[in-house]
């Protein structure tokens, strides 16, 4: 564009940042894979382990409760308009609830009710400057990384690798202001202990860094002395932001809904990151369906604890098994025990696409390639529980035969 | 935070851009001034035509297919986890069918279903370079300019006054590279002609610059001759992104749905920011609920539009009235005909906040002051036909009583 000068003007702009984003998103790419095979191979009865779906309907209680909550949205007295962007009272108070069942207290206006973990976890980064210097675990859920690419935010990896069990700690060359942390984590399933989180707040609070912990596997944990929320440790509130969801607690990944927690006490630069969320929030955001959040209150219920803890459970069979599939053939595994992932060592010589190829095509079972979650990544390989009980026992016996391990 | 050389190290920043907002929030306040009054008058019986909420309950067709995906959610065999981020086909499909009605064709792919057009207007700038610069009108709904005060872009306004009909047009002064159209206008009603948006889109073209279209307003209007989409203008699809919602058209202010289009001829810097658009959303996003995208499917069929419209004719009889109240009483005013908000001039002497405080006390109507929507908008006032019948009729037995004009 040329002014009336004949001086050329700067022109309209892409966020050039996203050019920096590899172009394959990887369930898409599986997806293609397997649908390349199902057509060349159409009598072959595939199993999914990949993506980490869940398969278990909503419970009795949540149904019944959108389903009240639809019924109130056709009458003209019960009918809701705009809710508070940050949610219903009735559910902040489940989740404060939740939160003090665990020895957690947490206020009510400190908890923001969400369409998802994805989503706050994507949208939270807007508050903070551009010029923090961001770490993310290698591997991880994509979405950290690809998040920070598309803000032109520097990344620095800290590599998870089988002699920390995939949970990498604070060292003293970590110089960072954003740090993520995923327990019970995605890809590996691995749970950081109450001591390895002490340091990681230890060094936030000395370092004036935040932690985004996302948490949105915390219903699975099963030991007891494990943490399930970052704010059991002592100093958390003064340096992290907790994400959790009912995607997977309570099959909500086609319903969504999540809560993201903000402490009053967490201040960066002199102002509330709550202050500076709710302004995020109230401005780029409407809030939560009614029905959807009545269906997640129903899900805080004492019924609702049991439906989905019966859930969690069947989930949880199936990953006790692929573990105890796993112990048999002598495979390096992480994982299984609290949370709903396996992650596991490619056999000698085989990559992850390798390892994916052959369970794909002489088990039928497919999986997620671990180099899909970063360089350190590969050579492992993910494996959902989140499958049906009989089908997961099937692949487990497929893969014995198939004898690639 | 001083580093082992006992140099100043930089340390963890915020957005500093959030520090240039300003504090409170229109409705808030409104909010805080109503509720001081009725505490102070308990017996008051306030009629509330401020906030642009719906009072109609979602319609039948709605309700039905909402209650159906409900019980869906519950089976086994019917259940749905994640979706497509872009929107279930079906929905997409019944979209692009609605704008076939309008002679837009559209396809399926260009439609991205949202939670909301607050939503996507806000993230849709995230696939912008922070160094363009915004046109935005003066008044306009507050989003557009507080998402970028946010991200730091240069804003320009387009003054919109008594002469334009609060529709600024494009002149030879005016270099931007993002600029946001609303029409029908939130808050003026003002509605652009076929005509005026050929300027426009000719404008955009012509200097690389990409329209915003808000349209949620579009199904208020009644003039067959007034474009609903910016589609129906030759040349929008290499300039346009168009943000519409079922919040207002079918009373979804409380459920949630939207829908954007991002035509896949629009590209900038070579390339297509629908592709971009698509990635952002992949990434940040994980779609709209099943049971909402369900309900907002019926709203699209033969008798969802049926039921949607009759509820729009309801709200326009509402505008109706309102606007024949103020043309007896000689007050000049915009929209209404073709728009459920009516932009009113303040007696001589009052402002916008001083005709609030007027209204509410002596007739105890609530409306919104037109200042909180720009400084163009000082001196003016917005009434909402969302309201009852006979409550908005006996607001204007209650203005013509007070005789204030």
């Amino acid at each position: 564009m040329l002014d009336i000068k004949g001086v050329k003007n700067k022109t309209m702009t892409i966020n050039k940042n996203y050019l920096n984003l590899k172009d394959s998103y990887l369930f898409s790419t599986i997806a293609k894979r397997v649908r390349e095979y199902s057509s060349e191979n159409p009598t072959a009865k595939i199993i999914r382990m990949g993506i980490g779906d869940v398969t278990l309907p909503l419970t009795a209680s949540v149904v019944s409760a959108m389903a009240k909550a639809t019924a109130e949205m056709g009458e003209v007295a019960n009918f809701k308009g705009y809710g508070d962007e940050q949610g219903y009272g009735f559910l902040r108070d489940a989740v404060k609830g939740y939160y003090s069942q665990k020895s957690v207290e947490i206020n009510a206006d400190e908890i923001f009710i969400s369409d998802g973990a994805k989503s706050d976890i994507a949208n939270v980064l807007d508050i903070f400057g551009l010029d923090n210097t961001v770490a993310i675990p290698n591997p991880v859920y994509p979405v950290y990384v690809d998040t920070n690419i598309m803000a032109g935010r520097k990344i620095v990896y800290m590599d998870g690798f089988e002699a920390n069990n995939f949970l990498p700690m604070p060292d003293k060359k970590l110089k960072a202001d954003i740090i993520y942390l995923c327990s019970p984590n995605n890809p590996t399933g691995a749970v950081y202990t109450k001591e390895q989180l002490t340091e990681w707040v230890d060094y936030a609070n000395k370092n004036n860094a935040v932690i985004l912990f996302d948490s949105a596997y915390e219903a699975f944990v099963q030991d007891k002395n494990l943490p399930t929320s970052i704010y059991q440790i002592k100093g958390a509130k003064t340096c992290a932001i907790e994400f959790c969801s009912l995607s997977k607690t309570a099959g909500f990944t086609g319903t969504r809904c999540g809560y993201t927690v903000v402490p009053k006490d967490l201040e960066r630069e002199g102002k509330s990151l709550r202050n500076l969320w709710l302004r995020r929030q109230t401005t780029k955001f409407n809030g939560v369906p009614y029905i959807v959040q009545k269906g997640a209150e129903a899900v805080f219920s004492a019924q609702g604890q049991i439906e989905v803890n019966k859930n969690i459970s069947y989930y949880m069979q199936n990953a006790s098994l692929i573990a105890a599939t796993l112990k048999d053939l002598g495979v390096w595994f992480c994982g299984a025990a609290n949370a709903p992932y396996i992650w596991l060592k490619a056999p000698k010589g085989l990559d992850s696409w390798q390892l994916f190829d052959k369970l794909l095509t002489s088990a039928n079972v497919v999986g997620t390639p671990g180099s899909g979650f970063g360089s350190n990544g590969e050579g492992y390989f993910r494996l959902s529980a989140f499958g049906n009980n009989e089908l997961t026992a099937e692949a487990m016996e497929r893969i014995k035969k198939a004898k690639m391990f």
